[in-house]
């Protein structure tokens, strides 16, 4: 057989040659443009060679700061293209995780959204690397700056060649892209994605067993850009020709309900905050969702009550996913087998709330306190992960020695497998609750508790307890409408039926808001001691 | 990412893990028997045990010589899972070409079907390598036999290890198995697959924009398994999980139908002279096939009416594709483009009677008398392709000359490119007539003939020609009931509004069958010698 290559520009090749008039939508700060593909293709072209012609090599890292929109998915291309590395940088990260990944990477360039460039300038000083900002941005002047030098994107472009050859001859190990992953302390971690384990996950996206990403499809990625490559859906997305909907910056759940009402979206992916905020809009307003196939939802848990609440009341289809940074992401993915169909819809509902089965090119296995766990739903234990796009390193990271043990991943998540093989994920390694020697799913209690009519988010956490070593404690924010209104006891109550006594939290603390991550996940770590702070100070 | 090398043997793995009670239904010379994937699991890793047993090493071709049946499915993932490689032999091929390539790959062992003894009998004396012959029969005592030395598959079963660990530490790159095409002279040419050219392959497959093979079909290949692994169709839904009814020895249509209806297949595949078959079954009897979503079908062109009349009059899709022996086989598949689904019926009919679209991962180009062709749908060129899963030589023949240039293999087949990019089949190269300078399409007036409700079969080969150098003459095999009633004069009105009157057939034969090749291919040098002996003679 051919010794060829997989190589990330081939995928947008293939979009020019069978699909020139296929559409990425993108909206900016000026509002929502149209491009073909045939277009991307040759401004893509145009910035490897502006690249090129800035000095940038083969093998360097080239750093992107911004929002989903077409000149980020040309970056994607753009960038390995001509053989540097695409490095998305995450904008939500505090500035001193910006300085430290942009010189830990080491990236020569950076692309930087306009209204993004506040949030460069003030670690600017910090940066050793770079020797060059392009601003991307709509407008004809370059907008005020402290960063230098600075290059205006559409001006590189002007002076790019359209019809630029992406460089063949690279190995398919070859790094194409990187992203680093925020750790529970200290810096981020770098995980490198290689144009094989991009190629390979494409493949992935478009199994009909998996999210059969199409032609046919109308894709609005929400999940970032700047975050495990916008679950590789840009590269999959243009290999097939699917058209693009890039929702730009600042979105609101408004905004994402009117793009899929006026763009007929067939499929939208995204973490469960951005589609419990939808769903408060659609309860709000009245939008025609009826375009939408399915809602591809990972990076943490939903909620069986929202999965729910989506399907009965709204028609729309929910597709439950599991993956990480480290795995390209895409791992697990929920969908019923297909003996699985004549279920009763509550059990069927049952399983699709969980976080699915291994995607095929994978490999798994799930490692208890004394060993592998039987496949029963109950047995609990950390997943392990093996395949061609599982990274088995963090880019010059001492911390890669805990995750990467003899040849897996050791994903830090604890999970029970189901006699199908259905992967349930029970918790973190770090935020089970051990009490008196058992564990206790705080991601179990929280979905028990989110289905409550009253709750708009709930989160559980351990706090240290003399007698038990931990106990759980529930931190919830309910809906406007039932602010002050609702009271522990019947929080206890509603969740009673489905645990044993001593799972139930010890305390429900009614409040604002939940601490979340960048990328919209509850900050445990922080609630964790918030509530330890407050409770010990109601004890005192 | 992980170094991890895809491997025939985890596509096995996979169906053993997750789905171990969905079926394999194998017809055999004792009937239709149903087994468990954990079943097939088990039996497959007694089987590279036994064959280990035996002698074979890493490395060594193993023959098989068997219809499509769960045993051999099981040498499909037995072979390579103990790093041997699987030569399908096809049992079509005349007996001095049967020896040549057991010789030419040097099979250390053959697996041979009970009933199909004889073949291989009767060049026993011819096998140079061969050591041991294994017989595949459902019956406790073995048949009498002059191979020698002969063991039984059932028995080699018992004593094999079920608990065998496949070998991991293989490179991709290794052989996994090995397929010989016939040539147009001479003796036939062996392809060589890689583990990794069926893994891809087996993602190529699972697309949604492809064959979509998903857990939930229930896949019947009648392309045979001896016959480009069955176009790797049992790779990919072992992989999935997907139900796989193997229709075994000797089938008929009538077999076919009923089994289309007893086990509610959705998916099924074959050459169109199958489907000839099938659908003239169709019309005699009275079967249900709702259960099909599609009838993926290749190997050579089908005829538009043919594709119609399942769709039309029986509501089945057809799903038309094209590859070859080199091509793993699948490189293009015809499906509808998504804009293209408001065209009117008629148009939709000659798009998805046209090969299709490239497949993802690979790439084409076509190469007519001045370099590439326009993608008009009239210029004519030779279909270049290259890719993963594309071959690169015939193995350890000179002929690799000729098709493998530049990085490219030379399919042979003359195709235009419409400018939606959709490949369609004109001609084989060497098909081609060429009449006062100029090309005609033999397919294309086989397929205008075929569209007569008079026609079961047509062909149209080349006649030299003192003037034109060549001319198109049809050959036309008549209905049952239609035989005696048609004249050439219809035929030929019949077709001639579509063509220009230059291209009309000289002359049109009618005859009881046209002779095929081993895989169900008009044979169309025979016919030409046959046809061109019968005009001289008349002209005589």
């Amino acid at each position: 057989m051919m010794n060829i290559p997989m190589t990330v520009s081939s995928l947008l090749e293939r979009a020019e040659k069978f699909f020139p008039n296929k559409e990425v939508v993108s909206r900016t700060l000026s509002g929502v443009e149209r491009f073909s593909y045939r277009k991307i293709g040759e401004r893509t072209r145009r910035l490897s060679s502006a690249l090129e012609k800035l000095g940038v090599q083969r093998g360097d890292r080239v750093g992107t700061f911004a929002w989903n929109h077409h000149r980020h998915l040309e970056t994607y291309f753009g960038i390995p293209g001509m053989g540097a590395v695409l490095h998305t940088i995450n904008i939500r990260l505090a500035p001193e995780h910006v300085s430290y990944i942009v010189n830990h990477a080491e990236d020569v360039v950076l692309l930087v959204d306009e209204d993004l460039l506040p949030l460069v300038e003030r670690v600017k000083d910090q940066l050793d690397t770079v020797k060059a900002f392009i601003i991307m941005t709509d407008k004809k002047e370059l907008p005020e700056t402290r960063l230098h030098p600075v290059f205006s994107y559409e001006d590189l472009l002007e002076e790019g060649d359209p019809n630029y050859s992406f460089v063949k001859d690279i190995d398919e190990n070859d790094p194409a892209g990187m992203c680093y992953t925020s750790a529970t302390t200290g810096n981020p971690k770098g995980v490198v994605y290689s144009h094989r384990s991009l190629v390979l996950h494409s493949f992935a996206l478009g199994l009909a067993d998996t999210a059969g990403l199409s032609e046919y499809d109308i894709c609005m990625p929400v999940v970032p850009m700047f975050h495990a490559n916008a679950w590789g859906l840009p590269f999959a997305a243009t290999w097939f020709g699917t058209t693009q909907v890039l929702p730009g910056p600042q979105f609101t759940p408004q905004l994402l309900a009117e793009l899929i009402e006026q763009e007929n979206i067939t499929l939208t992916a995204g973490v469960p905050t951005i589609w419990l905020g939808l769903l408060n809009e659609l309860e709000k307003g009245d939008y025609d969702t009826s375009s939408l196939r399915a809602i591809l939802c990972g990076g943490s848990a939903a909620p069986r009550g929202m999965i729910k609440a989506f399907e009965t009341k709204y028609g729309i289809p929910f597709l439950h996913a599991y993956g990480m940074t480290e795995t390209t992401p895409l791992a697990t993915v929920s969908r019923l087998k297909s003996h699985q169909t004549g279920l009763d819809e509550e059990k069927m509902l049952d399983i699709r709330s969980m976080q699915g089965l291994l995607v095929p090119g994978l490999d798994m296995k799930v490692i208890g306190p004394d060993g592998e766990v039987k496949w029963d739903g109950q047995e609990m234990g950390e997943l392990c992960l093996r395949g061609p796009w599982i990274a088995d390193e963090y880019y010059k990271d001492e911390r890669s020695r805990d995750a990467f043990k003899d040849g897996w991943l050791h994903t830090g998540d604890v999970v029970t497998i189901d006699p199908e093989g259905v992967v349930k994920i029970v918790d973190r390694t770090k935020d089970l609750i051990k009490s008196g020697g058992e564990w206790i799913s705080s991601v179990d209690l929280e979905n028990a508790i989110m289905a409550h009519e009253a709750v708009f988010e709930a989160s559980v956490v351990a706090v240290p307890h003399d007698e038990w070593q931990e106990r759980p404690v529930a931190c919830v924010v309910l809906k406007e409408a039932y602010k002050g209104k609702v009271e522990k006891q019947e929080i206890l109550d509603f969740i009673s039926p489905q645990f044993a006594k001593w799972w139930l939290p010890d305390e429900v603390i009614f409040m604002e808001e939940i601490p979340k991550t960048s990328v919209g996940k509850f900050l445990k770590r922080a609630l964790r001691d918030m509530v330890t702070k407050e409770m010990s100070g109601a004890v005192e």
